[in-house]
């Protein structure tokens, strides 16, 4: 019998809080593991869907996540992704690229072109094996190439920013550093993923609506749009003089650059992302940070972790071949991204306790990777064998960060009392 | 053709750049006239529902507002509005009745008694007239009174607060009384609300678990979970001070408690009502309404009042007899809150200025009469016609009272700059 809207929206308000509990306890689990916030909500999101609740217990998943809910479910997480986005936009700064820009060039040109490279070579073995039906149906070589290229060049620049933040590094070698290379990486692979969508375009109108429409929109917005909205940086001088009418307004341009971007097929995040990095930069961002990110954070974007976490079925790598090959991918994202990264910026003449924390912190994928991953599920690109094998990369790689960067930097008690205070995820 | 998730993704971004802008340009004009906020946001969902939208431009209406996207416009609004009921929670404080008890008791008394009293007769009459078909089938006499007197009493506390705390009024006569007599009425009105809603549960079962398990609740609530939750008040000492995780903990809690009433079918907003009034007050509940308020009211609100909107239909108020009854409501509706409140407030002592402007204050429905219009509606027990009288009543009063306690109590210039600085809805 299907549930009428007022049902719907009752079972909404459980499904918030099953969500927010068991991301609770994850987070209290994980953090004396001395694991980040972000990795708690992503395993958390995996058990409440197929791969522990619906495979323990199939009667309370179903009634907890019934089918038509998922509409809602969707809307809502791509709302809380997008305000998420657009913070993460806020945040990107081009002054700290030009600081060091000699190692940050180098070390994110490893950390895109090396995992992009071992990500084509897996992509054209799986191609060449349809015996592991891990690409959509359709999909070309080169398409499986370009996409699986891209979901391994992801940096979670986010959590990176976040982590060099909490610990006062954000004037250091390292904290320059990472952050220049970082910030570089993420919007290369923003750019590379709006490439790749758009080379899924089989109808030619649609691939230069994409590529062209998107340029466009990518130029509109950094010229006309942040020029247009400079002035208003001058409204806010210090912190609460944002007035309630301005923020709504604000609100309203990332949506509609959300609603533009989808209908380009570039998908929102790239529009919200866009413009986060055209706001006026002081007071004006970090009010609308101070407004926006305590809600997001701590109350919509679960709904997005649990939603990837419905179409991870680890089950699906069940045999020992499909096991290899989730080893393969996991080895080469961290062999082309943290070793590369390492390497590079020991190359670059930096010393090497420097050189391993960049790496580390580059090789993690956080909440990035599952963006692009759900993407690529919703097009069609991969399946959800691939999809499953990915979020363990994902998890992995964001797993590894934290204690590798402690070792190397310390200050476990520090870091911790940090994480507790503040927002930490990505 | 039945849309995808996606394609319902895409059209939540419209909607939402929609809402937001409307409301924005609504806001800007009823602004100019003197108004606040709340009239402009009323005002703007009708504008966006078949009253305008949608007998103007019937196709841009049907896209815009597919009727498969209503569960995700219901779940956010309602969500938004849990949200909303927990912030007028938080504000809810019992020192203040205690400050100025004899004027606003009787106060109080009379806005509930005189107002519930005439909607009586209004319901008597029409429930005698089948010509005017108003309430839902099969609702009974006793129904329909309950229903209609509850409704009429009811009383805009929010907003009231907010003009008497941008007034800097808060410590006069006319403030403590207001809120006094404000908040009184307010918790009564729910009260009476829940009282109502189990009425209408003609199986006995369901209306011992509304009364029983409403009455539970609410012991249950402001006894054993605000004495659990009190100790957390001394976590946060000063601005700045709550963790993410404790606001996330404490936003699982209000959804919890939206939850089990919306079980119970007393409703979420009373259960995020009471949340809130157990909550700890001072830095705590500040700390709580920082990181709430902006996007709750600012963003997700707005939902809300054009799904109010989407259900007002101006048309079928198209017959001079409807468009009497309309106006007895209206006027039923001004003399039993505004006229009575002022003669109580003169009986009880207060000066014609005080009394005066606590009439208007009182008399202003604002958002809280939509909630309950909604609820009924929702429930069969009024039809779209008589959801109609009402919104049309809930806007008229709430536009009055700006102009005639402006009149009486003056400084526009102060006020309006207050207004656009802070937000100002209820």
């Amino acid at each position: 019998m299907p549930l009428t809207t007022f049902e719907l929206s009752v079972r909404f308000f459980l499904q918030l809080v099953c969500i927010l509990m068991v991301c609770q306890i994850a987070a209290w689990v994980f953090r004396r593991l001395g694991q980040s916030q972000v990795v708690s909500e992503m395993i958390a999101g995996v058990l409440l869907g197929p791969s522990l609740l619906g495979w323990l217990w199939p009667e309370a998943s179903a009634f907890l996540f019934p089918k038509q809910s998922m509409p809602i479910l969707f809307s809502v997480a791509q709302v809380a992704l997008v305000l998420y986005m657009f913070l993460v936009g806020l945040e990107f700064d081009l002054a700290l690229i030009k600081a060091r820009a000699k190692s940050a060039v180098s070390v994110s040109a490893a950390g895109i072109t090396m995992p992009f490279a071992l990500g084509a070579g897996i992509a054209i073995y799986l191609t060449n094996h349809p015996e592991y039906p891990v690409f959509g149906q359709g999909v070309s070589t080169l398409q499986a190439i370009l996409f699986t290229g891209a979901a391994m060049s992801i940096t979670a620049f986010p959590m990176l920013a976040r982590i060099i933040h909490e610990q006062g590094l954000s004037k250091t070698a390292l904290g320059t550093l990472a952050l220049a290379a970082g910030s570089i990486d993420d919007a290369a692979a923003w750019c590379l993923l709006a490439i790749v969508l758009s080379a899924f375009s089989n109808d030619p109108k649609l691939a230069i609506m994409a590529v062209g429409g998107g340029g466009l929109f990518l130029l509109f917005t950094l010229v006309v749009v942040r020029r247009l909205l400079a002035p208003l940086g001058n409204l806010v001088k210090g912190p609460g003089e944002m007035s309630s009418n301005l923020f709504t307004q604000m609100l309203a341009i990332v949506m509609l650059g959300a609603f533009i971007t989808d209908v380009l097929h570039i998908y929102a995040v790239f529009g919200a992302f866009l413009i986060g990095a055209a706001m006026p930069k002081g007071h004006f961002a970090e009010e609308l940070r101070t407004k926006i990110e305590p809600l997001t954070v701590g109350f919509l974007l679960p709904l997005f972790f649990v939603y990837s976490g419905l179409n991870t079925k680890i089950g699906l790598v069940s045999t020992p071949a499909l096991a290899v090959i989730a080893l393969v991918v996991l080895l080469a994202a961290c062999l082309g991204k943290g070793v590369a990264c390492w390497a590079a910026a020991r190359l670059s003449g930096e010393n090497n306790r420097d050189a391993l924390a960049t790496g580390a912190l580059m090789n993690a994928r956080g909440l990035m990777e599952l963006i692009i991953l759900n993407i690529g599920l919703e097009r069609g690109i991969i399946q959800p064998t691939m999809f499953t094998i990915m979020v363990v990369m994902a998890i992995v790689t964001t797993l590894m960060a934290t204690p590798i960067f402690e070792r190397v930097y310390g200050r476990k008690a520090t870091r911790e009392a940090a994480i507790e205070r503040g927002f930490e995820v990505s």
